[in-house]
């Protein structure tokens, strides 16, 4: 590996990257890789190299193993005009994460800290996680012959533990704290000899970077005004806002969008903080929401991303999730069908150009994190039409019912 | 559109391209665009260009209309030596079409299919199908604001048809003959000015093609013995077979890899004629797979797949779900969840394997055809365990069960 430190992202005291430490043992907040402030794209091509190779100049690692990608990353960025122009804003791109090997963005941070576990000489991998996650560390573990241990909670409903039961992982039902479980893992990880990669893992940070970096090639280091993202935990609006900041340390482009972080209504831990101008995040009792996603009530990098709010000048925005089905139908109508975590982000560019915090004119890079596939109950709160029709009668109907 | 014409696939009658015509009027069997003899690859970067820029000389369209694109193509190929060696062959890789914008190799026909529509001044376009094609030609009619008229069969499950309907085409579940409904459509679509993208049309191949030219870039044009693909209504082999002539024909490659039908044994009306010796398919009176896929029992591409397979050297091979279902878990070992059309090529390389068919030093290309978030009661047919452990019980469990 490079001999790069790990930074508090608080107090800037530093740490080896040589050893599996998550947090600050000062201030419990979350580390970062320090900041690089020189590197070169990879000029190589897309069909033969990978996400980590194309941009290795700006990762922590020395040398890449190849075996480990399933093919993650450099997905499509979207430009819609006709969603732009209904949202009432300049131009618009979607960041289309769905098209990761495991359909979420969450494969850009496994596939990055599966390389930080080899390098370290783990052969274990780990996760707390109910849906993307988890299904990505499992598929990624696989990939890298390595034991994945995932930890879901006791409730669990089939149809959700199918789809990472098939990679075949050590799969514990946890009775207890689910809530809890995030720092409980790091422990029972650092006892038993397995990495946890968990949402806002110092190297998954470094995954979620290639992100801003994608976006930045795409739109050819012309930067957007506002990056807007689902969150939860943090983690990949850190790894997003970080590779913007190396790329602008770099030279690689003029300034760093503001970034806006988008919750539901019914679990917006950072986005009441964000409003209350508190400095720390306070734990939500009671969340519901049907962006499963984004329900983490107490999310452990929720006061880095206030930090970096300010620092951006970003804000945050909270959406009740009859906007969000709204705002899923809406990407629908583009060819895009999402997860609902992914259409918050269109509903509160929606509240914020209601609310005159946009102008109207700006150009908004907006995340999907996942696909539309992972959890189609959602489907139920939509009005889907069809009508039945007996094969002769089909050309009179159209005809019918349709302006030729 | 470039001056091509096209050409039946059996006689070799021409027939103008502006001409909506998908089969020849004195044999009935599919056309095909003229074999293109000269053409090079773009050498963009893949994040800004689209994968019908990228082939555009090998295309037959004189100008490209971007904002059709919803990021199809550039998918991964992966290579897996340990599932090389558990099926006995010398090099295997996955083509994974899974990571399309509507998690299927169908996208790459729908946007070729759409520039054609576009061109001939189509504002409507249809497709027959319950599955992967209907989701993508809804979602791609919306990316180019075109309507589209999806028709499915009258009794199609709520599961099946949602995530369709989220795209809001005109949907008409059809009370008759669905066996007849390709047939039908063409007439419907003739008199309704609506350009049916079926399984195996014209353009439709032309997209396909673009499967084999990324395998030869990401093989650095060095060409596999096999290519193995799971076969409906044939399109989709026509399409990857068209692909490697055509790079043949333009001296990009050396050789045309062999290529091989897998289908299930349930339905396989080409593998039956095939093995028959006969040159054309019969239907298939009760079909009966979970590969629902690839459940045609009359493709309307089957004779001309049936002259490809002789012409490169191939063959058909067809396999039971029980060893479909064991292979949709052997892709998962690697870390790949496919549909289970996508694991018959696994299953059919066992069958080939131990029946010698194949000699064990084969390099082999399996088409992964679609995400296994497709048909999660596929996963209804797998053992899939978890356990269920109270937290403050988790360390002494993995320290009791799992070595160190």
């Amino acid at each position: 590996m490079k001999n790069l430190p790990l930074v508090c992202t608080k107090c800037g005291k530093s740490f080896r990257m040589e050893n599996l430490q998550y947090r600050c043992d000062l201030c419990n907040e979350p580390l970062e890789v320090e900041l690089l402030t020189c590197g070169k794209i990879s000029d190589g091509n897309l069909l033969t190299q990978t996400m980590l190779e194309r941009y290795a100049e700006f990762l922590p690692f020395a040398s890449l193993d190849r075996d480990i990608s399933l093919g993650e990353g450099f997905t499509p960025l979207i430009q819609s005009e006709s969603l732009a122009e209904k949202l009432g804003i300049g131009e618009l791109y979607l960041k289309n994460e769905a098209q990761n090997p495991t359909w979420s963005f969450k494969d850009r941070g496994t596939v990055a800290g599966v390389q930080h576990a080899r390098k370290l000489g783990y052969k274990r991998i780990g996760t707390v996680s109910t849906g993307n996650m988890a299904s990505s560390v499992a598929a990624y573990a696989r990939k890298a012959g390595m034991e994945a241990f995932i930890f879901v909670s006791k409730n669990i409903a089939a149809e959700k533990i199918n789809p990472i039961a098939i990679y075949n992982p050590h799969l514990i039902r946890v009775d207890g704290d689910y809530g809890n479980l995030y720092y409980e893992s790091l422990k029972i990880g650092q006892t038993n000899q397995i990495y946890f990669i968990n949402s806002d893992a110092t190297f998954r940070i470094e995954g979620s970077k290639t992100i801003a970096f994608e976006i930045c090639e795409q739109l050819h280091f012309d930067m957007p005004d506002y990056v807007i993202i689902p969150t939860s935990a943090g983690g990949n609006l850190r790894g997003i806002e970080k590779g913007f900041r190396e790329f602008h340390a770099c030279g690689l482009i003029e300034n760093v969008p503001k970034i806006i972080c988008a919750q539901a209504s019914g679990c917006s831990p950072i986005c009441n903080a964000f409003h209350a101008k508190q400095e720390e995040v306070s734990r939500v009792l009671d969340p519901h929401t049907i962006a499963h996603g984004i329900e983490n009530p107490f999310p452990p990098s929720g006061n880095q991303t206030l930090r970096l709010l300010k620092r951006t000048g970003g804000f945050a925005v909270a959406v009740p999730d009859d906007a969000t089905i709204k705002a899923q139908a809406m990407l629908a109508e583009i060819g895009l069908f999402v997860q609902p975590e992914s259409a918050v982000p269109i509903a509160a560019i929606q509240k914020l150009r209601s609310e005159n915090y946009l102008t109207g004119k700006e150009k908004i890079v907006s995340i999907i994190t996942g696909s539309g596939l992972k959890f189609t109950e959602a489907l139920t709160h939509h009005t889907l039409t069809s009508v039945e029709c007996k094969l002769e009668d089909i050309s009179r109907y159209i005809r019918d019912n349709f302006d030729q």
